[in-house]
Order: C-alpha cells, then sequence, then structure tokens
C-alpha cells in the first residue's frame, strides 16, 4: 500500500489503452483491497471516537468529515474549546498517497500522524496516556484490541496502526477521470479534455501528478510571485530549518476537489477558478483567460472519485464516566 | 406512525405467544416501515448537515450521534461557540414514540421539534432564514427539495418534515427482552427474568410502560422524596405554568439505557446501578436490596435493541463559501 498501488496491480495492464495511460502525468488510483477487516473496523470506530478528546465530542470525523469528503469545510479547524487552529485541515480521503502528513510533511505516515490530534491542545486536547486509559476502561474496547492484536495491554502504537488501517481505505476510485484513463473516452466533455489539455500545456502537471494529482513533492507557495496571505504557517521549514525551505508545503491533491473548500493552506480562497487562476499566476508567473480557466476548473471536477460506503460504527458504552478516567 | 405502531400491525397477533405478550405491560417496537425513500434520504442528510448551524461544524448528529446511541453521553451538551447547554441530550433513537418531544413535552412531534436546534443560540445558533439561504445555495440540495416536495422553494416546512421522515426511521427493533416477549424464552438471563419481575412488583411499570418503556406520560421527578441537583429545569411548568408542574418531566424511554448515560435531565449521574436506586427511592420511596438493583439493571440490559445501519450520506459540495450566506 503507497503511492505507486496502481501501478503494482499487474491486472490493469491489460486494459486496451494502457499504453496511452502509461504516458499520462496522472495516473489511476485503485479501490482499497482490506486484507484486515477486523482491523479496519476498529479503526473506524477510534476514528469516529469522540471519547479520545479531553471533552468527549471530538473525533476525527469531527474536522475529517466523511460525510463531507474528509475534511471540514472551514478556512481553519475548530477544535477543543472552540479554538481556531493553524491551518486548513486536508482530507483523509486518498492521504495514503501522501509522501508524507501534514502541509509540512512532518509525519512520515498516516500512523505516525494520528497520534498528533489527539494531544494537540487545539485539537482533541486530551494526552495519549489519557486515551489509553480511556480505552482501555471499555470492555468492548479490551476485547477488540485483543482480537486484533493478540494478548497484551492497549497502547498508543495499536491505537494509530488501527486508525491509519482504516484510512488507507479512504480512497475514491473510479473518477470520470480515471475511468477516461482506462479507455472510457465518454467519461470527459470536450471542455474537460480541453481542460486537461490546458492543465499539461501551462505546466501544472509538474506539481500535480501521478495518481493523487499532487501528494509527491515539496513546493514553495509563491515560486515565480509571493502568496499574499496573513497565515504565519511557514511550511517545510519548521522541520528542517532551511531558509530555502519557508513557504515551502506538501503539494495538496486535487482529486475530490471541488469538495474541498476552502483552498489553500490558509483556507483563505472559496472559489476553485479564483484558486485556479490564483495557481498560475504566483507559481508560473502566467495569467489565465477566463476560457481557460473554466476549462481546468471543469476537468478538476472530472477528478471527483467514488467515497467508500461508510456505515457509522456501533461504539461501545462507557461502563462508567468516561470523562472521569482524564482526572 | 405513533406511540402505537406495533398494536397496529395485525401481523403480531399470530405468535404464539400474543396473549402473553398482550398482558405484558410492555410492548415490542417495530422495525421502521419506509414509505418514502427519498425523502428519509434527504432528511438523514440535513440531520448530518452542519452548514444548519453557524458555525458550519455543528449537526444534529454532533449531540444525538448515531454512532453512540443517538446521544452525545454529555451530562449537558457543548453546543455553539463551546457554550454548555441547559439539560441532558435525549437519544434521538425510538424518539417517535414520544407523546411529545423535549423533557417538558414543549413540541408536539418530531417535525415541530426539528425547527428548534437550528435557532437555538446555545445548540447551532443559526436562523430558519439563514437555513434555508443556505440549503437554497447548493444546487444539489435544490433538486433533492424538488424530487421529494415538487416544485417551489425550499423551506423551513419541507427541512423539518424531512428531518423527522428520517427520525422515524430510527427505532431499534428486536431486543432481547422483545424476542422474549415474542416467544423466545431463551433469549433473557434468570438474573434478568429475576429483574423484569422485581421491576414490575416495585411499581417502575406504573411509569415505564408501553412500547418505549416509557415517553408516554410526564410524572414529577421526585414524587416520594425530592430530587437534590443543581440543574434549575422546572420541567413541565415552563409549558404550562401551572404549580403542581414543577419538576415535572417526560418519562424517557429505557430503551437502550445502557447506552445513554449520565442519566436524568440534569446527566448527574453515570452508573446504572445509581439510578435505578435513586428511582425506587424517589418515585417509590423503597430502598432497593443490592440483588434486586443489579436484576432490574441486568434487565434493562436486554432493551438493547438492533440500531439501524447508517451509511453516511454523502453531502453536497457549496458551489461557493456557505458561511458567507449568513451575513
Ligand atoms: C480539531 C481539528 C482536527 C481534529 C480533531 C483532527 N484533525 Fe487531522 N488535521 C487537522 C488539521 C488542521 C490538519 C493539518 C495540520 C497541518 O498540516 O499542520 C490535519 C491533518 C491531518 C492529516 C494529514 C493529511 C495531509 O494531507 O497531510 C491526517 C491524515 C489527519 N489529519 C488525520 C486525523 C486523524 C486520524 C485524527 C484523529 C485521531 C485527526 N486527524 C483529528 C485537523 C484535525
Ligand atoms: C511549482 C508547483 C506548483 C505548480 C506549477 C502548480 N501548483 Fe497548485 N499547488 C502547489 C502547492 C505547493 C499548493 C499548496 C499551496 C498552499 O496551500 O499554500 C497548491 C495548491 C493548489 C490548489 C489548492 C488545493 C487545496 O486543496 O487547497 C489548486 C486547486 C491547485 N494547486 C491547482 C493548480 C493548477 C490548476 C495549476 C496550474 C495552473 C497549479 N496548481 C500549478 C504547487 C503547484
Ligand atoms: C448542541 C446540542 C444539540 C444539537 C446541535 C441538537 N440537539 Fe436535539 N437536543 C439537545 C438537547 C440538550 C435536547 C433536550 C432539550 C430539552 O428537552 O429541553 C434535545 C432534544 C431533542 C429531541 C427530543 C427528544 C426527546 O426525547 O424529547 C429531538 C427529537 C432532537 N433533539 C432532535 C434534534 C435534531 C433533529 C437536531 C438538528 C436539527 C438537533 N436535535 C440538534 C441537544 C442538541
Ligand atoms: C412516578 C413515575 C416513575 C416511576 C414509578 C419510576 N420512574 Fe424512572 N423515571 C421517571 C421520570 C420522570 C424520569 C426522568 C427524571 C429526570 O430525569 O428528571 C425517570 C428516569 C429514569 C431513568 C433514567 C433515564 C434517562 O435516560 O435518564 C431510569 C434508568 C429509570 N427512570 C428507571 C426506573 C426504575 C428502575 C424504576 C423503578 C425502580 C423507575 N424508573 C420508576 C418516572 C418514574
Ligand atoms: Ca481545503
Ligand atoms: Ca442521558
Amino acid at each position: 500500500i503507497g503511492h505507486y498501488r496502481g501501478w503494482a496491480l499487474g491486472a490493469l495492464w491489460v486494459f486496451p489503452l494502457a499504453q496511452a495511460w502509461a504516458t499520462e502525468p496522472i495516473s489511476i488510483i485503485s479501490p482499497a483491497v482490506v486484507t484486515e477487516p477486523a482491523k479496519v473496523a476498529l479503526g473506524k470506530k477510534l476514528f469516529f471516537e469522540p471519547r479520545l478528546s479531553q471533552s468527549g465530542i471530538i473525533s476525527c470525523n469531527s474536522c475529517h468529515n466523511l460525510a463531507t469528503s474528509g475534511t471540514d469545510n472551514l478556512p481553519t479547524s475548530i477544535g477543543h474549546n472552540w479554538q481556531k487552529g493553524p491551518i486548513n485541515s486536508p482530507t483523509v480521503f486518498n492521504a495514503s498517497y501522501n509522501l508524507a502528513q501534514f502541509w509540512d510533511g512532518r509525519a512520515k505516515d498516516l500512523q505516525a500522524q494520528a497520534g498528533g490530534p489527539i494531544e494537540a491542545d487545539k485539537e482533541m486536547a486530551s494526552s495519549h496516556s489519557v486515551a489509553v486509559a480511556t480505552l482501555s476502561s471499555i470492555p468492548q474496547y479490551q476485547q477488540e484490541f485483543v482480537a486484533v492484536y493478540g494478548k497484551g495491554a492497549i497502547n498508543m502504537d495499536k491505537i494509530t496502526d488501527a486508525i491509519a488501517s482504516f484510512e488507507q481505505t479512504l480512497v475514491t476510485p473510479n473518477s470520470p477521470f480515471d475511468l477516461w484513463l482506462q479507455g472510457d473516452k465518454s467519461q470527459l466533455s470536450a471542455q474537460q479534455l480541453k481542460g486537461y489539455q490546458t492543465f499539461k500545456q501551462v505546466g501544472c502537471t509538474a506539481c500535480h501528478n501521478g495518481p493523487a494529482v499532487g501528494a509527491n513533492s515539496y513546493q514553495k507557495m509563491g515560486l515565480v510571485q509571493p502568496y499574499q496571505t496573513e497565515n504565519p504557517s511557514l511550511g517545510r521549514y519548521s522541520v528542517t530549518g532551511k531558509e530555502q525551505d519557508k513557504h515551502v508545503f506538501k503539494v495538496p491533491t486535487l482529486r475530490n476537489i471541488e469538495h474541498t473548500a476552502p483552498y489553500f493552506h490558509d483556507g483563505a480562497v472559496w472559489d476553485l477558478s479564483q484558486a485556479v487562476e490564483i495557481m498560475a499566476q504566483v507559481q508560473l508567473g502566467q495569467t489565465l483567460t477566463p476560457e481557460q480557466t473554466q476549462d481546468i476548473v471543469a476537468f478538476l471536477h472530472s477528478l471527483t472519485g467514488e467515497r467508500p460506503q461508510i456505515v457509522l460504527p456501533a461504539l461501545p458504552p462507557s461502563p462508567f464516566d468516561p470523562l472521569h478516567v482524564k482526572r
């Protein structure tokens, strides 16, 4: 499971247009293959588990709402105690394709990421020891962890591993663009096809390529012209400390982009057309014509895939005050 | 659809033990019969719709989490701007059986109820006109409302009707106790059966009876001995203004009670055994033996039914800043 999941599936090569597809800068994403359903089911419960937060009401799903394409659709998140977060919440859909997690890539993978929000003061504001104690106080979780991980106490490694396993299933295959890539030419309108050509010609695919149409490199926001923002994030610099990494961010995926407004790390732009115009300007020094912009936007809509069907988990009851555990 | 839904289904009478069942104070609840699936699907979207709130993050599901048996499992809810609500959030499961909605019965049915939280300052803190404008700004909702209600603008009547239709489906049939009532004697353990006898003998069924095991009358909290609480709610009095209605509340359903802690309108009691002891004391003037209490608790666990399988809805994208509509 990783960025090149699609390529690994030999079966895909028998498609009639495999050749053509192999030369495109964007490749398909494949449906998730679940090999450990019990672990995924446990991870799903934990993703929806508000008792992982200090207040008992914030879960991963609060900010990565799977009913709204894996984000909260706010400029920056609202977390514990109604605190405003520092940066826009990215979608968890297709996050397994990210070369690393977070805008600045400070977590190497989904498992490394999942421990963060539980103890982040502006997110769930709990602590790892409290999260472990809370889940351990719930008999049904005790049993489920044993069923998945064998005997032994619940710990953060198991919690984050289960959550990451669930997140691996959050892929959105079979977008019109993917079906087009696989040979079904009826999937794109003439305008969308024109938009895709423009997207390649003006140079968007330099950064937005691969199965996630992004997510596989760090790039400066404002490569050619500075991007004006009030958001103080310095991006990759806060990980590497290198001067040239200031305002360098992980290139976001453009899959399901029509659903994940507002755009950019500061969540300052709601209108996808405007986001496209800004990109052309600040990353490529180009002013797009209104027609070019609209064509690209039409193409971007073809990147909306099938969301996985998510049946709400039935979370187990607490035998006593779960918030009490925390004191 | 109403409190006596179970009784109306002629088919049930052919059960072998129909006679015996008919003499019990508690009756079964029946699976929901969905006659208007498109309306229910729309109502489900609205139930999960955070854009019905001022902040864009609070939906009905925030306080009536369908992953945790239709409540938030907090003493009192946390709403807009992290404000603490005045009273414990009741479950929406089986709420269609309530003789009226809210602890004080101030809304006559689910539709009348659903408009309340959207504009309640401590809940979603929006307004009806803004809620209508927000949904109207989303093309897919426009289409869905027309598909369900025919031509014409979106309005609060349609919004609350759709939400109520979805809530009608939130019933939890086939609890072990219901199966036992229908003749499968293996469903209750000896202790549960003993608990049920005690429940009837000491007089709990005076108030907790019918299909919802409650929810069909208003009763004074502290009928025999006063109930000590810091919660200022006066209950039914705030609707009728009658002195004798002070501290009179709708008797809550005891279905799925093991999942809906903390208990009572003030959410002050987490332990179900303690809630049972308090009830015996303040409503009946009786001190239960520890054995009686444990037997009743064992019986109450047999009231946990099957939760409906809820597939998360895919909420439609906003074409522009949905929060902007609100200014
Ligand atoms: C209060 C809001 C909030 C909560 C709760 C929250 N997140 Fe996040 N999440 C964010 C924000 C904001 C970011 C971006 C932070 C950054 O990049 O510095 C983020 C980033 C992520 C990423 C990285 C995505 C990417 O493209 O880089 C993943 C994966 C993720 N969260 C999963 C989770 C999981 C799992 C949980 C629960 C254990 C969780 N989140 C809880 C707001 C939240
Ligand atoms: C030099 C690299 C680079 C090029 C070229 C580039 N982008 Fe980007 N793109 C980025 C980065 C980095 C971000 C994230 C910037 C931020 O949020 O600060 C981004 C963000 C975006 C977003 C917003 C994504 C989100 O979820 O917030 C869109 C839409 C987008 N790009 C489209 C385009 C289009 C269309 C083009 C071509 C006209 C393009 N990009 C060219 C690197 C690039
Ligand atoms: C911020 C928390 C919160 C939100 C959001 C919220 N509710 Fe409630 N709900 C409550 C509380 C608290 C009560 C009890 C209020 C009372 O009885 O005075 C309640 C009562 C109810 C009841 C009555 C149940 C009974 O047994 O009397 C129903 C039904 C209900 N809500 C449905 C909804 C719907 C539908 C929405 C969204 C449109 C919603 N709620 C939004 C907290 C909330
Ligand atoms: C005279 C009427 C009456 C009798 C008798 C009665 N109850 Fe209650 N019951 C109520 C009312 C009213 C409430 C809600 C009180 C409140 O929250 O302020 C309630 C609440 C409860 C609750 C908490 C429900 C919740 O969701 O918060 C439980 C559990 C309960 N009763 C069990 C019992 C048991 C067991 C008995 C017998 C030992 C009993 N009741 C006898 C009227 C009664
Ligand atoms: Ca975004
Ligand atoms: Ca409760």
